[in-house]
């Protein structure tokens, strides 16, 4: 029976991408060797690099002002070097907690300097995206958080600041367009619309580094991974090449714009479905509801058993909300045909 | 045609684990998904987890004392977390320099405290192991890498220290029996002999944790990922689990002790035929050898061209030097087969 996958992260990815990937496994470009034993400086590899960081730059849209890096360690990494690199001796930043991954960013933050939480949900259980506030020129950065991948919350739209924008885009890069040449510094964990876990992706505007006054660590310092090419150390080579073939796809299917109408369209259909049917809710406020994770429950919980057992029965898998919060969630990501919503509705339906 | 892959790093594994690693980008333990796509949360995946880390300690034959931890970012960012964890507030550790890897940990540990260089070879081009030092308990602790796979030298033993005992065993790591109870920290990026590039093993003996008085940011302290059951955030799911996959091809053909058996095979061919022919050297003293990583030169640059020529006609890829010192490098890890180390001693015969 064909799966249905809407886990929230690693998740689904185009059939496509995995076929080529297991190939590369057996044997890469024709070489007669795996992917997972070339030299990370051989031409084979340097290529997948060098295209990976340029379609990158092509599908957001950004000039030479911006360097795209592939580093490992996932957000929680970028947590502590965002503040690394852009936080002056003495300075301080600012950061929005929309949840628990914002959360995350400004406890490690705290760590290495002066943090002010402008503005938070957190009292309200991340039921909604906080808008009432404005950052001026005393913030080395703005910190933000896109998508809220437990709570199903998202930010749509951003705030104009005098200072660095800064966003975790982990949970729904590459889903909808957007000008992301007003931000200054993006980075995602690949494993949600952009590849398989082990990947991270850093997208800057150089010249907001070198500010700070710090003596960085060089893992830590984006411009030592920018004069490496992203080569400092030996890259996670497999990850890399699956984002790549990733973004292929995402590319040859109509890039950004196209795959915010798929994504539209697949949130729409649930969120129809969830209005409707009074068994089930939202956790969130519906004007601040993610395109990408729809979190939401049963409004009776004696259903649960009824309802857990249909949809494991249509082949439904990583529908089980996260620990923190319970009830369900959907993740629509790129690569989640709709067909596999129109499945998830149904079973709704017949509750 | 069959090849002959000597590359220093990623480097060649054994042919089951790419045929299995291939299935599983496919469908994961006939589950109908990729290994890709599943939440690192879910059962199978923290089964593999779990074994990989059990089977460290299996093949270390280390009790209860140490914890195995699967991060990211390489030995370079361990270069950063080995002082961050270990180095008081104020105390200094001692490193040995025996190469560029030595030296990139020595640069990075000097960013967070006071380092002493006990000894070093730089001065000879690394052509030898010092051995003529002694560590006492003023040092917080002792950092030596234990193959240098650049130079071709291989530390045989290691000194008695009034310390913790630190060693990047990157390049030589389940290569040979060791006595591994007697270090303290054990760490090596994945992709030499236990699997693709992408993960880092860190071995470490609890009790030396928690001592620095510094406020460790979580993504680099040891004691989190250890109480997070090295699952702090997404690891690197799929090449965790191709180092699960090659580390139960070493346990299931007979352990440490007969892939050091096999390694010593294999040095010794290429070694004899180093020695015989006078058109080849080494880099390095012959007590100091690496069983791991062969670096070679020829002895009449006229003949590069011709020998390049015969090598690349025999099936052999990756012989080239590292860029830093020129020549050639055979690296003779677990999984090359001691065939292609006779391909190659027959093109050198042939010379």
């Amino acid at each position: 029976m064909k799966k249905h996958n809407f886990s929230a992260g690693p998740s689904i990815l185009p059939q496509e991408v995995f076929q080529k990937s297991a190939e590369a496994v057996l044997d890469f470009n024709g070489m007669g060797l795996s992917l997972l034993e070339i030299s990370h400086r051989s031409k084979d590899f340097v290529a997948v690099m060098d295209e990976a960081r340029a379609i990158v730059k092509r599908l957001m849209n950004l000039g030479d002002g911006y360097e795209v890096l592939y580093l490992q360690g996932g957000a929680s990494l970028q947590f502590l070097m965002v503040p690394f690199n852009l936080l002056r001796i003495n300075g301080k930043a600012a950061y929005t907690d929309t949840g628990t991954w914002a959360s995350g960013a400004i406890k490690e933050a705290k760590k290495i300097g002066e943090i002010d939480v402008v503005a938070s949900s957190k009292a309200e259980n991340y039921s909604f995206i906080p808008k009432d506030y404005s950052i001026g020129s005393e913030y080395d950065y703005f910190h933000c958080t896109s998508n809220n991948t437990i709570y199903g919350t998202q930010m749509k739209t951003f705030p104009n600041v005098d200072t660095s924008l800064v966003c975790d885009m982990s949970s729904d890069i590459f889903s909808r367009v957007l000008d992301f040449s007003k931000f200054d510094l993006i980075y995602a964990g690949a494993q949600k619309n952009m590849g398989p876990a082990g990947a991270t992706l850093v997208v800057v505007k150089k010249e907001i580094l070198g500010k700070t006054g710090r003596n960085i660590p060089s893992y830590l310092d984006y411009q030592i991974h920018i004069d490496k090419e992203s080569m400092l150390n030996t890259p996670p080579v497999f990850a890399v090449y699956v984002s790549l073939l990733t973004l292929q796809w995402l590319e040859k299917n109509g890039g950004i714009s196209t795959a915010e109408k798929r994504n539209e369209a697949k949130a729409k259909l649930l969120y129809d479905e969830i209005d409707r049917n009074p068994l089930f809710d939202t956790f969130c406020v519906p004007e601040d509801r993610s395109l990408m994770n729809v979190s939401f429950k049963l409004t009776d919980e004696n259903l649960k058993e009824k309802f857990d057992n249909a949809w494991k029965s249509a082949g439904i898998s990583g529908l089980n909300g996260h620990r923190n919060l319970g009830g369900y969630r959907a993740s629509l990501y790129n690569a989640l045909p709709i067909e596999s919503v129109q499945v998830l509705t149904d079973v709704m339906m017949s509750l």
